[in-house]
């Protein structure tokens, strides 16, 4: 993975050198509409810089890790859950997700929704909800809503 | 410096609840009008994020050092010395500085040059070159306009 090609080009949102990875939809619908491209991974950097696309509409997975996000808003806008909290974000604002917090984004309807996401390079695999902790997190009618697509 | 802050907005360039720390310049002009705003730097993170904005006509330091720097243009445009390449660069280009290599990065005089740069949060201190090692790199004729502030 690593590229150590000193100057690579962007056309609008796609990066020269840079493969675009749709994200295989299943059955579950745990997320939809998302790409993602990895601009920066290299043995000599402890993070990675990944640039990640929702379309108009679509949304992240919804789930949490023990490591860190954190998230630039590089294009358009939408909104975000983490942990309890539903805000909506746009081009630039910041979003940092801590250790072991819910966390989904969604793009809103006329747009997509584009953002680079720093994490370290060594690190665990996300975790899905399960049936009662979805149940959890609906019982907020805030969380319910932005989980509907619904964001108030 | 842990910011665990979940949504920092932005206005422009500018981040809530992010210091914008200006460059001292001194009597060696080895930069110029530069200013860094520390994006993402926390215990839990093994890379930081910066953003850098070099103001029209002005520059950062040129300097090399054994961690790598990772960029991304965020804004305007301007051109960079990485090792012995001398580049044009514009918004979203991605530029990889790898290990013990002499680089700077200039902005246009039109526009500010403004890039997010990912390291590691563990790193060396930058070195800078001596007058020998200024003079091997001047007798490129590329390198020495780019020093001049006129890259071809």
């Amino acid at each position: 993975m690593a590229n150590r090609t000193v100057h690579r080009k962007a056309k609008e949102y796609r990066w020269e050198g840079v493969d675009e990875l749709p994200y295989k939809e299943d059955g579950r619908a745990l997320f939809k509409s998302v790409t993602r491209q990895v601009l920066f991974s290299d043995p000599e950097l402890r993070g990675e810089l990944r640039y990640f696309e929702v379309a108009p509409g679509g949304f992240s997975t919804l789930e949490r890790h023990r490591h860190m996000h954190a998230v630039l808003v590089l294009r358009g806008r939408g909104h975000c859950l983490v942990g309890t909290e539903v805000r909506p974000i746009e081009t630039r604002d910041l979003v940092t997700v801590p250790p072991m917090t819910w966390h989904q984004f969604r793009a809103t309807a006329g747009e997509p929704l584009g953002f680079l996401c720093m994490v370290n390079a060594a690190r665990d695999k996300p975790q899905l909800p399960s049936a009662d902790e979805l149940a959890v997190l609906r019982r907020d009618a805030k969380i319910a809503a932005f989980l509907r697509n619904e964001p108030a």
